[in-house]
Protein backbone atom coordinates (compact mmCIF):
# COMPACT_ATOMS: atom_id res chain seq x y z
CA UNK A 1 0.00 0.00 0.00
CA UNK A 2 1.51 3.35 -0.85
CA UNK A 3 1.48 6.05 0.89
CA UNK A 4 -0.67 8.07 -1.34
CA UNK A 5 -3.34 4.93 -0.99
CA UNK A 6 -3.30 4.54 2.10
CA UNK A 7 -3.63 8.84 2.72
CA UNK A 8 -6.66 8.41 0.34
CA UNK A 9 -8.53 5.35 1.93
CA UNK A 10 -7.62 6.84 5.87
CA UNK A 11 -9.54 9.76 4.37
CA UNK A 12 -12.50 8.17 2.96
CA UNK A 13 -12.69 6.36 6.49
CA UNK A 14 -12.55 9.02 8.33
CA UNK A 15 -15.18 10.49 6.95
CA UNK A 16 -17.31 7.16 7.93
CA UNK A 17 -16.76 7.45 10.92
CA UNK A 18 -18.02 11.69 11.04
CA UNK A 19 -21.06 10.61 9.22
CA UNK A 20 -22.35 7.82 11.33
CA UNK A 21 -20.80 9.79 14.60
CA UNK A 22 -23.59 12.60 13.16
CA UNK A 23 -25.97 10.10 12.15
CA UNK A 24 -25.84 7.87 15.73
CA UNK A 25 -25.46 10.62 18.40
CA UNK A 26 -29.31 11.88 19.56
CA UNK A 27 -30.21 15.16 17.14
CA UNK A 28 -29.43 18.80 19.20
CA UNK A 29 -33.07 19.41 19.63
CA UNK A 30 -33.75 16.55 21.25
CA UNK A 31 -34.92 17.86 24.78
CA UNK A 32 -33.08 18.79 26.53
CA UNK A 33 -31.76 20.78 23.97
CA UNK A 34 -28.66 22.05 25.44
CA UNK A 35 -26.66 18.79 27.27
CA UNK A 36 -27.33 17.01 23.06
CA UNK A 37 -25.53 20.41 22.02
CA UNK A 38 -23.13 19.96 24.33
CA UNK A 39 -22.51 16.10 23.53
CA UNK A 40 -22.43 17.13 20.16
CA UNK A 41 -20.10 20.26 20.30
CA UNK A 42 -17.60 17.68 22.06
CA UNK A 43 -17.81 14.86 19.79
CA UNK A 44 -17.62 17.35 16.68
CA UNK A 45 -14.15 18.74 17.61
CA UNK A 46 -12.92 16.59 15.42
CA UNK A 47 -9.47 15.06 15.94
CA UNK A 48 -8.07 11.96 13.99
CA UNK A 49 -10.61 9.11 15.28
CA UNK A 50 -8.05 6.98 15.90
CA UNK A 51 -9.74 4.90 17.91
CA UNK A 52 -13.03 4.16 15.45
CA UNK A 53 -9.91 3.67 12.46
CA UNK A 54 -8.44 1.19 14.34
CA UNK A 55 -11.70 -0.56 14.98
CA UNK A 56 -12.69 -0.05 11.87
CA UNK A 57 -9.20 -1.60 10.48
CA UNK A 58 -9.24 -4.37 12.87
CA UNK A 59 -12.88 -5.37 11.67
CA UNK A 60 -12.26 -4.97 7.87
CA UNK A 61 -9.86 -7.78 8.00
CA UNK A 62 -12.51 -10.20 8.35
CA UNK A 63 -15.97 -11.28 6.67
CA UNK A 64 -18.46 -9.57 8.80
CA UNK A 65 -22.02 -9.09 8.27
CA UNK A 66 -22.07 -6.74 11.19
CA UNK A 67 -21.83 -3.04 10.81
CA UNK A 68 -18.94 -1.63 12.73
CA UNK A 69 -19.92 1.83 12.38
CA UNK A 70 -21.99 1.70 15.86
CA UNK A 71 -19.32 0.55 17.53
CA UNK A 72 -16.89 2.97 16.29
CA UNK A 73 -19.01 5.78 17.63
CA UNK A 74 -19.41 3.99 20.71
CA UNK A 75 -15.54 4.29 21.84
CA UNK A 76 -15.53 7.62 20.19
CA UNK A 77 -18.27 8.82 22.98
CA UNK A 78 -16.38 6.54 25.67
CA UNK A 79 -13.15 8.43 24.68
CA UNK A 80 -14.52 11.93 24.42
CA UNK A 81 -16.42 11.62 27.89
CA UNK A 82 -13.10 11.28 29.40
CA UNK A 83 -11.67 14.19 28.36
CA UNK A 84 -14.40 16.04 28.89
CA UNK A 85 -14.41 15.10 32.40
CA UNK A 86 -10.33 15.12 32.06
CA UNK A 87 -10.95 18.66 31.28
CA UNK A 88 -12.91 20.42 34.37
CA UNK A 89 -11.40 22.87 36.65
CA UNK A 90 -11.51 19.77 39.64
CA UNK A 91 -9.22 17.77 36.83
CA UNK A 92 -6.73 19.69 34.56
CA UNK A 93 -8.74 22.78 34.49
CA UNK A 94 -8.20 23.06 31.03
CA UNK A 95 -9.48 25.70 28.81
CA UNK A 96 -8.61 24.74 25.15
CA UNK A 97 -9.12 21.54 23.81
CA UNK A 98 -8.00 20.81 19.87
CA UNK A 99 -8.05 25.00 19.69
CA UNK A 100 -11.49 25.01 20.70
CA UNK A 101 -13.27 26.25 24.07
CA UNK A 102 -13.51 23.48 26.22
CA UNK A 103 -16.72 21.94 26.99
CA UNK A 104 -17.06 23.92 30.34
CA UNK A 105 -15.51 26.73 28.79
CA UNK A 106 -18.08 26.86 25.43
CA UNK A 107 -21.41 25.67 28.28
CA UNK A 108 -20.33 25.14 31.97
CA UNK A 109 -19.29 22.79 34.75
CA UNK A 110 -22.56 21.03 35.54
CA UNK A 111 -23.08 20.93 31.83
CA UNK A 112 -19.79 19.39 31.01
CA UNK A 113 -19.90 17.33 34.06
CA UNK A 114 -23.67 15.98 32.88
CA UNK A 115 -22.72 15.91 29.12
CA UNK A 116 -19.43 13.58 30.46
CA UNK A 117 -22.25 11.26 32.13
CA UNK A 118 -24.47 10.87 29.10
CA UNK A 119 -21.47 10.43 26.39
CA UNK A 120 -20.52 7.61 29.21
CA UNK A 121 -23.69 5.97 29.36
CA UNK A 122 -25.03 6.56 25.35
CA UNK A 123 -21.63 4.50 24.19
CA UNK A 124 -23.04 1.31 26.29
CA UNK A 125 -27.01 1.95 25.08
CA UNK A 126 -25.42 2.55 21.71
CA UNK A 127 -24.01 -1.02 21.91
CA UNK A 128 -26.64 -2.72 23.28
CA UNK A 129 -29.01 -1.23 20.67
CA UNK A 130 -27.27 -1.67 17.55
CA UNK A 131 -25.85 -5.06 18.34
CA UNK A 132 -28.90 -6.65 20.28
CA UNK A 133 -29.33 -9.69 17.66
CA UNK A 134 -25.26 -10.48 17.69
CA UNK A 135 -23.96 -12.95 19.65
CA UNK A 136 -21.53 -10.46 20.21
CA UNK A 137 -23.30 -8.00 21.96
CA UNK A 138 -22.52 -8.82 25.44
CA UNK A 139 -18.46 -9.27 24.63
CA UNK A 140 -18.92 -5.65 23.01
CA UNK A 141 -19.73 -4.03 26.08
CA UNK A 142 -17.70 -6.14 28.34
CA UNK A 143 -14.42 -4.71 26.17
CA UNK A 144 -15.60 -1.11 26.33
CA UNK A 145 -16.48 -0.73 30.10
CA UNK A 146 -13.44 -2.77 31.38
CA UNK A 147 -11.09 -0.85 29.16
CA UNK A 148 -12.80 2.48 30.53
CA UNK A 149 -12.81 1.11 33.87
CA UNK A 150 -11.29 1.76 37.14
CA UNK A 151 -8.67 -1.02 36.88
CA UNK A 152 -8.13 0.40 33.25
CA UNK A 153 -8.65 3.90 31.93
CA UNK A 154 -9.79 5.70 35.29
CA UNK A 155 -7.28 3.87 36.85
CA UNK A 156 -4.51 5.12 35.15
CA UNK A 157 -6.11 8.49 35.38
CA UNK A 158 -5.62 8.34 39.17
CA UNK A 159 -2.36 6.91 39.43
CA UNK A 160 -1.12 10.22 37.53
CA UNK A 161 -3.17 12.15 39.27
CA UNK A 162 -1.96 10.98 42.31
CA UNK A 163 2.15 10.95 40.90
CA UNK A 164 1.12 14.53 40.27
CA UNK A 165 -0.05 15.53 43.77
CA UNK A 166 2.70 13.52 45.89
CA UNK A 167 5.65 14.13 43.45
CA UNK A 168 6.55 10.52 43.96
CA UNK A 169 6.78 9.37 40.31
CA UNK A 170 7.82 5.97 40.23
CA UNK A 171 8.73 3.81 36.99
CA UNK A 172 6.10 1.27 37.99
CA UNK A 173 3.75 3.75 38.34
CA UNK A 174 4.62 5.37 35.05
CA UNK A 175 4.45 1.88 33.02
CA UNK A 176 1.00 1.57 35.03
CA UNK A 177 -0.52 4.87 33.88
CA UNK A 178 0.97 4.38 30.06
CA UNK A 179 -0.83 0.96 30.07
CA UNK A 180 -4.19 1.83 31.79
CA UNK A 181 -4.49 5.37 31.09
CA UNK A 182 -4.06 5.31 27.27
CA UNK A 183 -3.02 1.98 25.96
CA UNK A 184 -6.50 -0.09 27.05
CA UNK A 185 -8.88 2.25 25.02
CA UNK A 186 -6.60 1.47 22.11
CA UNK A 187 -6.60 -2.39 22.79
CA UNK A 188 -10.46 -2.12 23.02
CA UNK A 189 -10.30 -0.82 19.43
CA UNK A 190 -8.50 -3.51 18.41
CA UNK A 191 -10.29 -6.33 20.17
CA UNK A 192 -13.93 -5.15 19.33
CA UNK A 193 -13.26 -4.72 15.63
CA UNK A 194 -12.09 -8.31 15.51
CA UNK A 195 -15.00 -9.75 18.03
CA UNK A 196 -17.47 -8.40 15.48
CA UNK A 197 -16.37 -10.22 12.98
CA UNK A 198 -18.57 -13.36 11.83
CA UNK A 199 -16.00 -15.88 13.34
CA UNK A 200 -14.21 -14.30 15.76
CA UNK A 201 -11.90 -17.00 17.74
CA UNK A 202 -10.85 -15.77 21.45
CA UNK A 203 -7.68 -16.53 20.15
CA UNK A 204 -7.98 -14.05 17.62
CA UNK A 205 -9.12 -11.72 20.36
CA UNK A 206 -5.77 -12.76 22.56
CA UNK A 207 -3.78 -11.48 19.59
CA UNK A 208 -5.84 -8.63 18.78
CA UNK A 209 -5.12 -7.84 22.70
CA UNK A 210 -1.34 -8.11 21.94
CA UNK A 211 -1.58 -5.72 19.01
CA UNK A 212 -3.36 -3.39 21.05
CA UNK A 213 -1.22 -2.98 23.59
CA UNK A 214 1.66 -2.14 21.87
CA UNK A 215 0.47 0.31 19.83
CA UNK A 216 -1.64 1.78 22.84
CA UNK A 217 1.92 1.58 24.64
CA UNK A 218 3.89 3.56 21.77
CA UNK A 219 0.85 5.73 20.87
CA UNK A 220 1.54 7.35 24.66
CA UNK A 221 5.73 6.93 24.08
CA UNK A 222 5.29 9.25 21.27
CA UNK A 223 2.92 11.51 23.15
CA UNK A 224 5.82 12.14 25.69
CA UNK A 225 8.13 12.59 22.82
CA UNK A 226 6.01 15.29 21.22
CA UNK A 227 5.37 17.25 24.26
CA UNK A 228 9.23 17.65 23.89
CA UNK A 229 9.82 18.60 20.32
CA UNK A 230 6.55 19.44 18.88
CA UNK A 231 5.14 23.29 19.46
CA UNK A 232 1.39 24.18 20.34
CA UNK A 233 0.41 25.17 16.41
CA UNK A 234 1.33 21.43 15.35
CA UNK A 235 -0.07 19.88 18.29
CA UNK A 236 -3.44 22.05 18.82
CA UNK A 237 -2.74 22.57 22.64
CA UNK A 238 -0.25 23.60 24.77
CA UNK A 239 3.64 21.63 24.52
CA UNK A 240 6.45 21.45 26.99
CA UNK A 241 3.91 21.05 29.79
CA UNK A 242 6.04 17.57 31.40
CA UNK A 243 9.48 19.59 31.14
CA UNK A 244 7.76 22.38 33.49
CA UNK A 245 5.84 20.19 35.42
CA UNK A 246 9.52 17.95 36.07
CA UNK A 247 6.48 14.97 35.41
CA UNK A 248 7.72 11.95 35.15
CA UNK A 249 7.82 10.61 31.16
CA UNK A 250 9.21 7.77 29.09
CA UNK A 251 11.88 10.59 27.46
CA UNK A 252 12.34 11.72 31.02
CA UNK A 253 13.59 8.25 31.74
CA UNK A 254 15.14 7.30 29.01
CA UNK A 255 16.13 10.16 26.69
CA UNK A 256 14.11 11.19 23.30
CA UNK A 257 16.35 8.20 21.00
CA UNK A 258 15.85 5.57 23.09
CA UNK A 259 11.99 6.53 23.56
CA UNK A 260 11.96 6.73 19.95
CA UNK A 261 13.67 3.41 20.13
CA UNK A 262 11.24 1.86 22.54
CA UNK A 263 8.42 3.31 19.91
CA UNK A 264 9.78 1.51 17.08
CA UNK A 265 10.25 -1.71 18.75
CA UNK A 266 6.32 -2.04 20.04
CA UNK A 267 5.28 -0.77 16.42
CA UNK A 268 7.17 -3.66 15.02
CA UNK A 269 5.72 -6.19 17.18
CA UNK A 270 2.39 -4.92 16.63
CA UNK A 271 3.03 -4.82 12.71
CA UNK A 272 4.26 -8.27 12.86
CA UNK A 273 1.48 -9.67 15.07
CA UNK A 274 -1.02 -8.35 12.34
CA UNK A 275 -0.17 -11.31 9.86
CA UNK A 276 -1.09 -13.46 12.43
CA UNK A 277 -4.74 -12.77 12.44
CA UNK A 278 -5.53 -12.10 8.22
CA UNK A 279 -3.55 -12.08 5.35
CA UNK A 280 -5.66 -8.87 4.47
CA UNK A 281 -4.27 -6.53 6.98
CA UNK A 282 -2.36 -3.49 4.69
CA UNK A 283 -4.67 -1.02 5.85
CA UNK A 284 -4.34 -2.30 9.63
CA UNK A 285 -0.20 -2.06 9.28
CA UNK A 286 -0.13 0.94 7.19
CA UNK A 287 -2.15 2.63 9.86
CA UNK A 288 -0.21 1.48 13.16
CA UNK A 289 2.83 3.09 11.01
CA UNK A 290 1.44 6.17 10.43
CA UNK A 291 0.46 5.93 14.35
CA UNK A 292 4.22 5.52 14.77
CA UNK A 293 5.51 8.80 12.44
CA UNK A 294 2.22 10.92 13.53
CA UNK A 295 3.87 14.99 14.12
CA UNK A 296 0.71 15.61 16.35
CA UNK B 1 -49.01 -11.10 53.81
CA UNK B 2 -49.22 -9.68 56.85
CA UNK B 3 -47.48 -6.20 57.57
CA UNK B 4 -45.04 -8.81 59.86
CA UNK B 5 -44.54 -11.04 56.90
CA UNK B 6 -43.79 -8.21 54.93
CA UNK B 7 -40.74 -6.53 56.92
CA UNK B 8 -39.38 -10.19 57.51
CA UNK B 9 -38.97 -10.75 53.52
CA UNK B 10 -37.69 -7.32 53.03
CA UNK B 11 -34.77 -7.39 55.56
CA UNK B 12 -34.01 -10.79 54.12
CA UNK B 13 -33.80 -9.59 50.82
CA UNK B 14 -32.31 -6.77 51.87
CA UNK B 15 -29.27 -8.43 53.24
CA UNK B 16 -29.01 -10.40 50.22
CA UNK B 17 -28.58 -7.27 48.24
CA UNK B 18 -25.90 -5.84 50.75
CA UNK B 19 -23.85 -9.09 50.62
CA UNK B 20 -24.10 -8.72 46.18
CA UNK B 21 -22.56 -5.38 46.58
CA UNK B 22 -19.65 -6.73 49.07
CA UNK B 23 -19.03 -9.61 46.50
CA UNK B 24 -19.65 -7.64 42.98
CA UNK B 25 -17.62 -4.41 43.42
CA UNK B 26 -13.97 -4.74 42.82
CA UNK B 27 -11.78 -5.38 46.53
CA UNK B 28 -10.99 -1.72 48.32
CA UNK B 29 -7.43 -3.19 47.54
CA UNK B 30 -7.54 -3.22 44.34
CA UNK B 31 -5.08 -1.11 42.07
CA UNK B 32 -5.16 1.98 42.57
CA UNK B 33 -7.09 1.53 46.16
CA UNK B 34 -8.22 5.21 46.63
CA UNK B 35 -11.15 4.61 43.58
CA UNK B 36 -12.02 1.28 45.30
CA UNK B 37 -12.34 2.57 48.27
CA UNK B 38 -13.97 5.37 47.12
CA UNK B 39 -16.52 3.31 45.24
CA UNK B 40 -17.41 0.93 48.07
CA UNK B 41 -17.53 3.89 50.82
CA UNK B 42 -20.37 5.77 48.48
CA UNK B 43 -21.97 2.25 47.75
CA UNK B 44 -21.95 1.03 51.42
CA UNK B 45 -23.64 4.36 52.34
CA UNK B 46 -26.80 2.24 52.74
CA UNK B 47 -30.47 3.45 51.67
CA UNK B 48 -33.32 0.94 51.37
CA UNK B 49 -32.35 -0.40 48.11
CA UNK B 50 -35.22 0.54 46.46
CA UNK B 51 -33.94 -0.20 42.91
CA UNK B 52 -33.02 -3.88 43.97
CA UNK B 53 -35.26 -4.83 46.07
CA UNK B 54 -38.02 -3.55 42.80
CA UNK B 55 -35.56 -5.63 40.59
CA UNK B 56 -35.85 -8.74 42.55
CA UNK B 57 -38.82 -8.60 43.79
CA UNK B 58 -40.06 -8.48 39.72
CA UNK B 59 -38.18 -10.82 38.91
CA UNK B 60 -39.14 -13.62 41.63
CA UNK B 61 -42.61 -13.93 40.09
CA UNK B 62 -41.52 -15.80 37.45
CA UNK B 63 -39.39 -18.97 36.76
CA UNK B 64 -36.14 -17.64 36.07
CA UNK B 65 -32.63 -19.54 35.78
CA UNK B 66 -30.84 -16.24 36.29
CA UNK B 67 -29.10 -14.51 39.06
CA UNK B 68 -30.64 -11.23 39.56
CA UNK B 69 -28.17 -10.37 41.99
CA UNK B 70 -25.43 -8.83 39.29
CA UNK B 71 -28.34 -7.05 38.10
CA UNK B 72 -28.99 -5.61 41.44
CA UNK B 73 -26.05 -4.60 41.89
CA UNK B 74 -25.45 -2.80 38.47
CA UNK B 75 -28.74 -0.46 39.10
CA UNK B 76 -27.54 0.47 42.41
CA UNK B 77 -24.32 1.21 40.87
CA UNK B 78 -25.73 3.19 38.40
CA UNK B 79 -28.27 5.35 41.08
CA UNK B 80 -25.04 5.62 43.83
CA UNK B 81 -22.92 7.13 40.54
CA UNK B 82 -25.70 9.77 40.10
CA UNK B 83 -26.01 10.75 43.51
CA UNK B 84 -22.27 11.27 43.81
CA UNK B 85 -22.54 13.33 41.10
CA UNK B 86 -25.32 15.44 41.82
CA UNK B 87 -23.53 16.32 45.50
CA UNK B 88 -20.83 18.06 43.71
CA UNK B 89 -19.72 21.51 44.09
CA UNK B 90 -21.20 22.28 40.33
CA UNK B 91 -24.29 20.80 41.15
CA UNK B 92 -25.87 20.10 44.66
CA UNK B 93 -22.70 21.62 46.45
CA UNK B 94 -24.20 18.88 49.28
CA UNK B 95 -21.49 17.97 52.43
CA UNK B 96 -23.88 15.20 53.64
CA UNK B 97 -25.76 12.54 52.40
CA UNK B 98 -27.52 9.72 54.78
CA UNK B 99 -25.56 11.76 57.79
CA UNK B 100 -22.29 10.47 56.00
CA UNK B 101 -20.02 12.96 54.58
CA UNK B 102 -21.30 12.87 50.75
CA UNK B 103 -18.03 11.41 48.43
CA UNK B 104 -16.51 14.42 47.81
CA UNK B 105 -15.87 15.42 51.29
CA UNK B 106 -14.47 12.12 52.41
CA UNK B 107 -12.71 12.22 49.53
CA UNK B 108 -11.89 14.99 47.62
CA UNK B 109 -13.35 16.09 44.24
CA UNK B 110 -11.44 14.68 41.93
CA UNK B 111 -12.02 11.34 43.48
CA UNK B 112 -15.40 11.99 43.55
CA UNK B 113 -15.97 12.58 39.79
CA UNK B 114 -13.71 9.78 39.43
CA UNK B 115 -15.66 7.16 41.53
CA UNK B 116 -18.92 8.20 40.06
CA UNK B 117 -17.42 7.31 36.23
CA UNK B 118 -16.42 4.30 37.54
CA UNK B 119 -19.44 3.39 39.35
CA UNK B 120 -21.45 3.93 36.28
CA UNK B 121 -19.03 2.07 33.73
CA UNK B 122 -18.88 -0.67 36.22
CA UNK B 123 -22.99 -1.01 36.08
CA UNK B 124 -22.34 -1.99 32.63
CA UNK B 125 -19.14 -4.25 32.94
CA UNK B 126 -21.24 -6.40 35.32
CA UNK B 127 -24.50 -6.76 33.47
CA UNK B 128 -21.96 -7.74 30.32
CA UNK B 129 -19.93 -10.10 32.15
CA UNK B 130 -22.67 -11.81 34.31
CA UNK B 131 -24.88 -12.12 31.27
CA UNK B 132 -22.61 -13.04 28.79
CA UNK B 133 -24.33 -16.48 28.16
CA UNK B 134 -27.96 -15.16 28.58
CA UNK B 135 -29.68 -13.74 25.24
CA UNK B 136 -30.97 -10.95 27.45
CA UNK B 137 -27.41 -8.91 28.03
CA UNK B 138 -28.15 -7.03 25.53
CA UNK B 139 -31.34 -6.00 26.55
CA UNK B 140 -30.58 -5.50 30.01
CA UNK B 141 -27.74 -2.60 29.21
CA UNK B 142 -30.34 -1.05 26.75
CA UNK B 143 -32.55 -1.12 29.44
CA UNK B 144 -29.95 0.57 31.86
CA UNK B 145 -28.55 2.77 29.90
CA UNK B 146 -31.51 4.38 28.53
CA UNK B 147 -33.00 4.64 31.70
CA UNK B 148 -29.43 6.78 32.98
CA UNK B 149 -29.13 8.67 29.57
CA UNK B 150 -29.51 11.79 28.68
CA UNK B 151 -33.21 12.27 27.32
CA UNK B 152 -34.06 10.26 31.01
CA UNK B 153 -32.45 11.01 34.30
CA UNK B 154 -29.33 12.89 32.99
CA UNK B 155 -32.29 14.93 30.86
CA UNK B 156 -34.63 14.93 33.98
CA UNK B 157 -31.55 16.13 35.99
CA UNK B 158 -30.37 18.81 33.06
CA UNK B 159 -34.14 20.78 33.22
CA UNK B 160 -34.20 20.53 37.53
CA UNK B 161 -30.63 22.67 36.95
CA UNK B 162 -32.21 24.98 34.35
CA UNK B 163 -35.57 25.18 36.10
CA UNK B 164 -34.14 26.59 39.02
CA UNK B 165 -31.60 28.35 37.50
CA UNK B 166 -33.85 31.29 35.90
CA UNK B 167 -36.91 30.50 38.12
CA UNK B 168 -39.66 29.67 35.10
CA UNK B 169 -40.96 26.20 35.99
CA UNK B 170 -43.52 25.28 34.23
CA UNK B 171 -45.79 21.87 34.78
CA UNK B 172 -44.49 20.65 31.71
CA UNK B 173 -41.17 20.63 32.64
CA UNK B 174 -42.06 19.46 36.21
CA UNK B 175 -43.77 16.79 34.76
CA UNK B 176 -40.70 15.86 32.40
CA UNK B 177 -38.28 15.88 35.41
CA UNK B 178 -40.60 14.04 37.28
CA UNK B 179 -40.68 11.15 34.77
CA UNK B 180 -37.10 11.51 33.97
CA UNK B 181 -35.17 11.96 36.46
CA UNK B 182 -36.64 9.79 39.08
CA UNK B 183 -39.16 7.62 37.72
CA UNK B 184 -37.14 6.02 34.66
CA UNK B 185 -34.56 4.32 36.72
CA UNK B 186 -37.47 2.51 38.91
CA UNK B 187 -38.80 1.50 35.81
CA UNK B 188 -35.61 0.31 34.35
CA UNK B 189 -35.59 -1.66 37.62
CA UNK B 190 -39.21 -3.22 37.11
CA UNK B 191 -38.54 -4.25 33.18
CA UNK B 192 -35.16 -5.92 34.24
CA UNK B 193 -36.61 -7.70 37.12
CA UNK B 194 -39.39 -9.12 34.16
CA UNK B 195 -36.88 -9.41 31.08
CA UNK B 196 -34.18 -12.08 33.28
CA UNK B 197 -37.47 -14.07 33.72
CA UNK B 198 -37.33 -17.17 31.35
CA UNK B 199 -39.96 -16.57 29.29
CA UNK B 200 -40.27 -13.13 29.40
CA UNK B 201 -42.28 -11.39 26.71
CA UNK B 202 -42.54 -8.41 24.83
CA UNK B 203 -45.90 -7.45 26.55
CA UNK B 204 -44.70 -8.39 29.89
CA UNK B 205 -41.95 -5.71 29.44
CA UNK B 206 -44.25 -3.51 28.53
CA UNK B 207 -46.42 -4.05 31.56
CA UNK B 208 -43.48 -4.07 33.79
CA UNK B 209 -43.02 -0.11 32.19
CA UNK B 210 -46.45 0.87 32.92
CA UNK B 211 -45.75 -0.21 36.58
CA UNK B 212 -42.75 1.39 36.91
CA UNK B 213 -43.56 4.71 35.65
CA UNK B 214 -46.66 4.87 38.19
CA UNK B 215 -44.26 3.41 41.00
CA UNK B 216 -41.84 5.55 39.95
CA UNK B 217 -43.88 8.93 39.60
CA UNK B 218 -45.81 8.51 42.74
CA UNK B 219 -42.42 8.05 44.54
CA UNK B 220 -41.40 11.65 43.62
CA UNK B 221 -44.28 13.41 44.75
CA UNK B 222 -44.22 11.71 47.87
CA UNK B 223 -40.55 13.05 48.15
CA UNK B 224 -42.38 16.42 47.33
CA UNK B 225 -44.78 15.27 50.38
CA UNK B 226 -41.93 14.18 52.63
CA UNK B 227 -40.09 17.13 51.98
CA UNK B 228 -42.99 19.53 53.70
CA UNK B 229 -44.26 17.32 56.75
CA UNK B 230 -40.81 15.22 57.61
CA UNK B 231 -38.16 16.38 59.06
CA UNK B 232 -34.25 16.09 59.10
CA UNK B 233 -33.68 13.63 61.80
CA UNK B 234 -36.12 11.42 59.93
CA UNK B 235 -35.16 11.73 56.29
CA UNK B 236 -30.82 11.99 56.82
CA UNK B 237 -31.25 14.80 55.21
CA UNK B 238 -32.33 18.74 54.88
CA UNK B 239 -35.86 19.31 54.50
CA UNK B 240 -38.14 22.04 53.77
CA UNK B 241 -35.59 23.11 51.00
CA UNK B 242 -38.66 22.96 48.44
CA UNK B 243 -40.49 26.16 49.74
CA UNK B 244 -37.11 28.14 50.98
CA UNK B 245 -36.34 27.65 47.52
CA UNK B 246 -39.48 28.34 46.05
CA UNK B 247 -39.29 25.60 43.97
CA UNK B 248 -42.09 23.67 41.98
CA UNK B 249 -43.62 20.42 43.54
CA UNK B 250 -46.10 18.65 43.20
CA UNK B 251 -46.95 20.10 46.81
CA UNK B 252 -46.60 23.49 45.59
CA UNK B 253 -49.12 23.07 42.67
CA UNK B 254 -51.47 20.79 43.73
CA UNK B 255 -51.12 21.10 47.49
CA UNK B 256 -50.38 18.54 50.51
CA UNK B 257 -54.11 16.79 49.95
CA UNK B 258 -54.31 16.16 46.64
CA UNK B 259 -50.40 15.27 45.84
CA UNK B 260 -51.49 12.51 48.57
CA UNK B 261 -54.43 11.10 46.63
CA UNK B 262 -52.34 11.65 43.29
CA UNK B 263 -49.79 9.29 45.14
CA UNK B 264 -52.47 6.83 46.18
CA UNK B 265 -53.53 6.57 42.63
CA UNK B 266 -51.01 5.91 41.08
CA UNK B 267 -49.86 3.34 43.51
CA UNK B 268 -52.89 1.65 43.33
CA UNK B 269 -52.71 2.10 39.27
CA UNK B 270 -49.82 0.05 39.63
CA UNK B 271 -50.86 -2.75 42.19
CA UNK B 272 -53.35 -3.52 39.66
CA UNK B 273 -51.18 -3.88 36.94
CA UNK B 274 -49.02 -6.86 39.03
CA UNK B 275 -52.03 -9.31 38.54
CA UNK B 276 -51.49 -8.97 35.08
CA UNK B 277 -47.89 -10.33 35.45
CA UNK B 278 -48.03 -13.25 37.55
CA UNK B 279 -50.40 -14.64 40.50
CA UNK B 280 -47.15 -15.01 42.27
CA UNK B 281 -47.24 -11.16 43.25
CA UNK B 282 -47.75 -10.66 46.42
CA UNK B 283 -44.15 -9.38 47.50
CA UNK B 284 -44.13 -6.61 44.87
CA UNK B 285 -47.33 -5.81 45.89
CA UNK B 286 -46.76 -5.14 49.27
CA UNK B 287 -43.50 -3.32 48.26
CA UNK B 288 -45.35 -0.82 46.28
CA UNK B 289 -47.52 0.06 49.49
CA UNK B 290 -44.94 0.12 51.45
CA UNK B 291 -43.13 3.04 49.16
CA UNK B 292 -45.85 4.71 49.69
CA UNK B 293 -46.32 4.66 53.28
CA UNK B 294 -42.74 5.03 53.47
CA UNK B 295 -41.81 8.03 56.52
CA UNK B 296 -38.42 8.99 54.50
Amino acid sequence: MTTQEFKSEFEARRQKVESAIDKYLPAADTRPSIIHQAMRYSMEAGGKRIRPMLLLAAHDMFPSDADPLPACVAIECLHTYSLIHDDLPCMDNSDLRRGKPTCHKQFDETMALLAGDALLTYSFKLLAEAYKNCPQAAGLVFDLADAGGSTKMIGGQVEDVLGERDGKMTPDKLNFIHHNKTAALITAAVTMGVRLADNYSEENIEVAREIGKNIGLAFQVIDDILDVVSDDATMGKTTHLDAANEKMTYVSLYGIDRSREIAAELTSKAIALCDKLSPNCDFLKALISYMQNRIN
